[in-house]
């Protein structure tokens, strides 16, 4: 039986004058785009780029929702009222969806960005404010997160479609959490090393956790990072290294 | 025969903590509210109270698009480049449409704001850009303008639907052009003489200029201004003048 | 013997088109006006203007620095790295100096705003932020602030002579910390009750606490609000009642 | 008789996660470091340490001031009142001076940025409001600017010390203006070709015109551009050439 996986990558992060990462090699090789929405990064142009790009690669679109902060490219976390951040999503979820249709596509699902997605693990209010702009823009697009978060779980319970996603190059505690940035293991960066796990954990749902042992990692997508040196080598890689035992590279939506 | 004329106005135009007219009061007088969209005015919960009343009002919703410009509220006019221009305008059309269905309505025409307003009046290449981005969005959208505007005259190439406004409170010169802000007469601010005003607009198609000649002003939208001090109250003259003279206020769209 | 009181009042909170509060109005009230510096408000026209009526008044000017955070006024807190938020700092400080210098004055003392001036009561790092970007631009700036903060502590601890406030209508615990926004008695909102408050804070050094015991509130300033409508009135009374009680008005610095 | 020359680039150009250009190297191989005031890119961290290291290797710090825009990159021509362009460069150069001085400098010159260096050639106005900017902060700086502009007949008129730059890329018409972006000769790409031209204009005083006759240009600061990729490595040509050619590089402040 083959196993079916998803490979998203945040792209059309620059803004202006100012590029990140590599959006046209990186939509050769992922089969979703996380795509900026001008909060954190991109703007209306690299946004109709990448979505036409990504329309004609048959690459899913997906609204990459982040804190209003170009400053700090929503990598801050903000106590912003839920409210609030609600309209903020359904602003940036909307804009991206107009954009995309107008070049012929579509939206096919939402994941929030840097801090936002690492606050609405367990942020109930803030994972709420989320899951309510989605539900209310519409209930149809699932959300991409990571398993057992507060952002799943809500959506979930309101009806959306969730799935689960896996990180190519991060290592993993034993419980199935992230290990923090800066601690030992938590970024593994040899591409061949990356490649091995990556497959591992789509032929057989583990992954070797930072303390040697092993841990269960269900995913459905597997994202891989796409603003760093050597990134979309990386990319390239994984992407190699599945297709050749076997896993199928397939969107989710 | 009875006439039929709409009333619009510029609606939604605080930002954050800062308000800018008195968007309630006026909803409940004009059919059409142009509603800032985040470039020059308006951030999303703005939109989104705004676009609540009005659909609970039946009054229609226009994207009111901008420069991006906040600290200058949109009203510096910007050589930004015809393609980057379209962008802009398609992004702020699509995130108030996302958010006004969110709301239960939609976006159901657009007008440039401010300096973009007035640029794209006499610039081939500006309003080539908002009509390019209101076709690729949705080419069923009216274009609510100046008569004999470059916007209007594209809008009309291209197929969208155009829509001549007139302003209750603004000097004509007798070629149909508006007086220079500044110019003497260029703004007629006594409330009985602007409802005056467009009574012999609405009911006769003309106005008398300011060198006191008679100019012909065919419009099928009237616009008040929503942020000045007593502007509700002008605006409250202006539609009880017209309903008084048997003028039938109703939306174009 | 006389009691000297300084009263401090946020001013210069609009942006662009958009005005908050009565800025000239209060300028004839306070003795110290805390200046926003364009990262939750103010711009650098707004700026100017009240830096100019301030020296004409002789009222001090303090740098009013707060998050990066125009869409919400700086009353979200942030999770930005202690550099740079104190490369924030240093450059909303300079560039308010630098308009008052112009102006024939100079910026006197330092304030945190909003978010920032609570994150800065408890949160060591972020404290440490502002009280290095000082330092590094002024040794001889004091820093207004809430006595037993933080902030003041590390200021204090570096050398920087620092200022401790009060609050003339905000409700005290009988710890001597402020009662939480919302629950009863956060908010004084009667002018005769505030104003005899504030003779009681400044000529006792105490004031009734939520619970109705005393607590002690030494402060050489009182903040008065100036963005709610009625500000500038209950700033008035407090003015009176304070000389009428035989309170010196003076700056600190 | 020993020639004297300034080469000055544009630095600090990135914003937040974004980079722009290589400012380090750059900082190896200038003797005058434009610093980007936090508008048009630079944000408060970037022009902490452009500074830091233009001190530390003795290169003189400019303010490069420009419109308020980020997403453009200050590019686009803004009609902005005289006295809000004078405000916004006062702010600027009030905020670099600052942080200069925090790291034990200060700005030396003025140089504006992009479309406003460009609208200021011709426009009275805009060029009145940089020099009232300039004036108003601290008249014995420096202004560095085209010969012939606006900028320097007025920075000149009010008894600002002015600095003439040539570009050592740019291709000159006959008449000693710069030829126009996209017509033929624009831009010098060869770097042995920018390397010959900018010692022939150091050493005679004159650049082969596009045209092939023969311009005088004589410029005390020649102006290298750091944006493009190559750019560093044409900035050390250049360097390599005129020191080869006895020509003294060394600031003008």
């Amino acid at each position: 039986m083959s196993v079916i996986l998803d490979l998203n990558s945040d792209l059309g992060e620059g803004f202006g004058v100012w590029q990140l990462g590599d959006d046209m090699a990186l939509l050769s090789i992922v089969t979703s785009a996380n795509v900026a929405c001008g909060f954190h990064g991109g703007d209306p142009t690299i946004m109709r780029r990448v979505c036409a790009e990504a329309i004609s690669r048959d690459v899913s679109i997906g609204a990459h929702v982040g804190y209003r902060d170009l400053a700090g490219f929503g990598r801050r976390a903000m106590d912003i009222e839920p409210d609030r951040l609600a309209d903020d999503v359904l602003y940036q979820l909307a804009a991206l969806d107009g954009i995309a249709r107008s070049e012929g596509g579509r939206v096919r699902y939402v994941k929030p960005h840097g801090a936002l997605y690492n606050r609405t693990v367990t942020d109930p209010a803030q994972a709420g404010a989320v899951v309510a702009a989605v539900s209310a823009y519409d209930p149809s697009l699932p959300m991409l997160g990571l398993p057992g978060s507060q952002l799943l779980r809500q959506a979930d319970e309101v009806g959306l479609k969730t799935v689960r996603e896996a990180f190519a190059d991060r290592g993993y505690q034993s419980d199935g959490s992230l290990a923090k940035r800066g601690s030992p293991g938590a970024l593994v960066t040899d591409p061949t090393m990356v490649a091995k796990r990556c497959v591992k954990m789509a032929t057989t749902g583990q992954v070797t956790a930072v303390d040697g042992g092993t841990v269960a990692v269900r995913a459905r997508s597997l994202c891989v990072h796409g603003d760093t040196p050597g990134a979309v080598e990386l990319a390239r890689q994984v992407r190699t290294a599945l297709q050749d035992a076997g896993v199928q590279l397939s969107t989710f939506s």
